[in-house]
Order: structure tokens, then sequence, then C-alpha cells
């Protein structure tokens, strides 16, 4: 327990037993965040679980409001449902800060939406903000830069996106159905619409009427939202694909700027912008993967190069970044230490 | 041996112990293609084994121009570095047509580059044919009819392509590194520049100086020449990227169009057109997968939407094709049968 500070901040996580919510933990320690008490919380069902953590053993707790506003910042990393119907309980008042991991405040125009390194000046009087979807934050990181410098008016981006997406089952039933699949046993999908072995599928949360899924629009919607612009500033479209592949995404984009690109400054700029790794040297077969973004806090940048479609105006790059990291607590711890620095 | 017929043509296979020839064979039988004779050529060392096919067992023997030139028709499923040496050979005079997988011809003006459903009227008086690289070949059979109607003057491509592309060779790699990685056994990669299993490598083929592969530029070469236009006629990009999924690639393709789009009347034109099998009805989760458009002669398309970046002017939509198929083998024996209704 010697990794607790005496001045630190009490933290609480809700859903502490998930994927996002193990994570948050890591981040946590990882980040050197000033952390007093640490309290875990989740389902009445997994009350009294001991979890083994960088801080110990901990044992998590049946959650309530009452006790969760007892400390100073609270991690959501719960269902949408759950957070509308809690966030704002345990925030209110004197409640603490409370960073929830769902969609369910991200379109609201009075919650801020938060990617550190881009829009940390909406943060101040804010109690609840509002983590971005994974997809949308690993993009976001590497194309903020090219947006100040270049101005960008289209994104049009197709994803290779890992299992974790849809959480520890996520990544459990994709190894037992692989592992099924090559000893020809049948392992049913459950958590996926489809079995993910050695196959992909186009369809990653609801359909809209528009055609598009709601993880589509997610990355239209919240880019927009983090880099503050209008329908009438950036044009925006997605394919949002689940991959057989464990926990980063990965991201094919093509972008039409206002002004002329030069790739050399592009990669200058993106090697030295934060949260985000320049892989980018194709005489040495090395660009942007999972293999290698995973677990790591950074994104990975590459295959950076001037459009064939747009010329001067645009380019194509190719990203990978953390699915639980960059896109979910590695982001929402960044958010924390942003409030304390206000 | 009774699927002979007396009056077909001879065929010769060279490189038939390959994953594209042994399709081709398959293909053969399945489109019932009038076949009197079916002689397998490969290197010495393969000469002397024996293939099980459709055909009954046949001896695969070790190839020479004289032999092959005693062929009707003549698949070439080699490197272009063999295909470069010998196809000339092989067809010069009164030798068989040739039909070549490699990319030696795909870009030399006097070489018809063909997809039966799009181009077949450039084959009369061809002896050597060059077949289209799988990508392109999946995506063209679908973009052309839109083309017609809509005219593309954008294509904007993100491929998410199988390990068959590396040969049966890349198949057993992923295969035996994923059983690897599942029994924390490390198994090296020699086919990929990466391990393959719970990864993607976004780098097939060799990088040109635009910073494109050539697996890319393929794309944009190919389609064009297909379609009959050139760069000032539709702009093109794509990024290609190798996944661990077997034999199907799928593509995300962004189009803009010159004349309105109608998603309707797009779904019954698609419905209709040769080759492809419309797999659109997101209320009942079916689009195209690999799952599903493995094995399978028509190219699946689907997720066809209004595009958000191009509104009436253009779609988003997803295929997914039989790499050894519509990518290789089997268009290639359609150019055969086209050939002989000349």
């Amino acid at each position: 327990m010697s990794n607790f500070i005496d001045n630190g901040s009490i933290i609480g996580i809700v859903g502490a037993t998930g994927a996002v919510g193990i994570e948050v933990i890591s981040c946590l320690y990882k980040r050197k965040f000033p952390v007093k008490q640490l309290r875990l919380f989740a389902s009445e069902r997994s009350a009294g679980k001991t979890i083994d953590s960088d801080y110990g053993k901990l044992t998590v707790e049946a959650f309530t409001v009452e006790e969760s506003r007892k400390c100073d910042f609270v991690f959501l990393a719960v269902s949408g449902d759950f957070a509308l119907e809690y966030a704002k309980q345990i925030s209110s008042g004197n409640g603490p800060y409370v960073i929830d991991n769902s969609s369910a405040f991200r379109y609201m125009d009075d919650i801020p939406l938060v990617v550190p390194e881009i829009n940390s000046h909406v943060l101040p009087g804010q109690k609840l903000i509002a983590n971005p979807n994974c997809t949308t934050a690993i993009a976001a990181v590497v194309l903020y830069p090219l947006h100040v410098r270049y101005n960008i008016k289209t994104i049009i981006m197709s994803t290779y996106q890992a299992s974790s997406g849809a959480g520890a089952e996520g990544m459990e039933e994709l190894l037992r159905a692989t592992e099924g699949k090559l000893n020809g046993q049948d392992v049913p999908n459950k958590v996926f619409a489809h079995p993910l072995p050695f196959n992909l599928i186009p369809h990653i949360d609801k359909f809209q009427d528009n055609g598009y899924t709601k993880e589509e629009m997610k990355v239209v919607w919240e880019t927009r939202k983090i880099f503050g612009l209008t329908e009438n500033d950036v044009k925006i479209s997605c394919t949002c694909v689940r991959i057989p592949i464990l926990r980063a995404h990965s991201e094919a984009i093509t972008i039409e700027t206002t002004n002329d690109v030069d790739i050399n400054e592009i990669r200058e700029m993106l090697s030295k912008a934060p949260g985000v790794r320049l892989v980018d040297d194709t005489s040495s077969n090395k660009y942007p993967m999972p293999l290698t973004s995973t677990q790591s806090f950074d994104v990975e940048v590459g295959r950076i190069r001037k459009s064939l479609v747009y010329g001067n105006k645009g380019i194509d790059l190719f990203v990978s970044g953390d699915q639980l990291l960059r896109g979910a607590a590695l982001n929402a711890v960044l958010i924390a230490e942003k409030i304390k620095e206000l």
C-alpha cells in the first residue's frame, strides 16, 4: 500500500472489474497520479472480490452514490444507462469530479467532451466530463495538430478495431473462439454479432437511419465537438470494422486540407506532438501496428504520404493506438490530471 | 477422369501446385469449362507429384516451353519474373492463349488487362492477357456498374487483405503462428514482414517513391486501365492492409460521382450486376464478410450509404470477395471462357 500519497486525492472507480476499470488503476499508477486512497466500486455481484493492483490487493465495494461522493474523482467505466442514472447524482453540489467513459453525456451541449491535449480549456467550472469514444480519441490526437496547421476540410476514415472495444468479454470470446476454430470446435459467438476469428465484422454499435452505425457517427459528432467545429467546417465519413485483434484500434485516414501540406513538416510536427509517436520509416518496415501500439500511451502514426486524390491539399496516413489506454483509461486519467492543474 | 470432354480444350496450368493453381483446376470444373486434357506444370522439384482434383488424380510435369505450347490455353500462376521470361515464348506464333496472373504485363499498353464482366471487348486478336491484381478485381466488378451510371470521379479505398495474398505459405504461416501464439510458443514470421496473428500490417508489396506501396498503386493503375480511364478522369488513392484472415479480401470504399446517386437504384442495380452479390440488410445484420464471401464466386457488396462527405454525389460501401477466386483463379477462367466465345 506504499504507493498511496498522504496529500493525494481519493479516487473512485465504478466498474473497476471491467477491462477499462482495470486499466484506469494501472494508468493512475504509471502516470504517478497522487492517490491517497483508491476505492473500487462495482455491482453487488462483484462486491468483496479482491484485485491485485500496483497499489496492492484491493477489495471491491458495492457501488452506492453516497460512498462514491466521498471521493475527489470518480471514474465511471460502466454502461451509458448507469451513467445517465448516477453521474449527476455523484457530481452534484460538492460531489467529486466525475469522468464518464460512456457515450451518455458526450453529445450534450453543456457537458465537455475532452481530449486533454486538444481542448482542456473547456474544463474550468465543470464537474462532469465525458471521455470520448476510443476510435475518435485515437484519431484526434494525431489529426488536431494537422488541423491547426493546415485546416482540415474533409476526413474519410476506415477503422480496424480490436475486440477489446467490447470489453474483456470481447477479448475472451476472440481468444476462445480462435482456439476452437484451430481445433475444429465450434465456439458460438455471444459478444459479437458473428464469429470473429479469421473474419471481420463491418458493424459496431447500432445502425442509424442514415445507414451509418452509431460507432461511425460517434467519430463524426465527437471529432467536431472536440475540435470545436461545425458540419460546415469539416465533412467527415467513417466505416468502422471489427477485426480479430485484441486491444489496439488502427485507422486508415484520408484528409483534405485548406492549406498546402508539406510531408517533412508533418513528420517533424507529429514527432513532437503530445500523445503521438511517429513510426514512419518504410525503408526499415516501420509503421503503426497493433503489435507495437498495444500497451503504449502514445498513438502511433505513419504511412504519411501526399494524397493521390487531393494532391498538395491532403494526405493519407495510418494510426494505431491502444483502445483501452488512449481510447479510454489513459484519456480519462489525463483529464483528471488537467483538472488538478486548474 | 470422366470429367474430360472429347471436343474440349487442352489446358495447361503453370504453377499448378500453388494456392492459385489449385483454384484454377477447381474453377474450371465448377464453371464446366470444356476440358479435353488438363496438364499441370510446375518446377522440377514438384514434377512427379500427384494432385487429387475434380478431374481425378493428376500428375505434375516439369514445365517446358515446348510442352506448354501443345495446350490451347495456358494459365500462369507463377512469379512475374517467370512470366516475363516465358509468357511470350509460350503464346507466340500458333501457341496457346496465355492468361498471366502476375503483374508482369499488366501495365504494358499492348497487353490487355481484363475483368471479363467489364472489358472483354479488348480481347479479340490478343494471345497474352493479364489477369488483374486481386484487390483491384474485387473492387472493379462492384464499382464498374456504378461508374457507368453515375460517373466516378474519386475513389478512396482502405483494404482488409487476407493472408492468401501471400499464397498457401501465407495462410499456413497465419494458422501455425496463431496456434503458437495461443500456446505461448513463438512461431517466427517468414512470409510476412511482421507477425500477423492478432496484428495487422499496413504494408503489402514494395514501397514506392511516393510513399504508397506497389499493391496500393496497382489498384490505382489497374482500375484506370480496366475502366479505360485516365488520371484526369478519376482520382484514386488506397491504403492496403494485411489482416489475420485466411482467403477473402474486404474493402471500405468511398466514391465521389458526377451524377446524383440514388441508394435504392444502386441496390437494385448491384443486385443484378454480374459477379456481384448484394448483401445489404443491416436490420438483420447482413453485410459483406470474409466468413460468407470465402469460396463464393460473387463479390459481396453492402453497407451502401449516401456519403456524409459528398452528399448526393457519392457513397460509402463495403465489399468482400474471395482473393483466390475473383481475385485470381475465377477471373482467369472467365477470361478463357470469353476467349472461347470470340
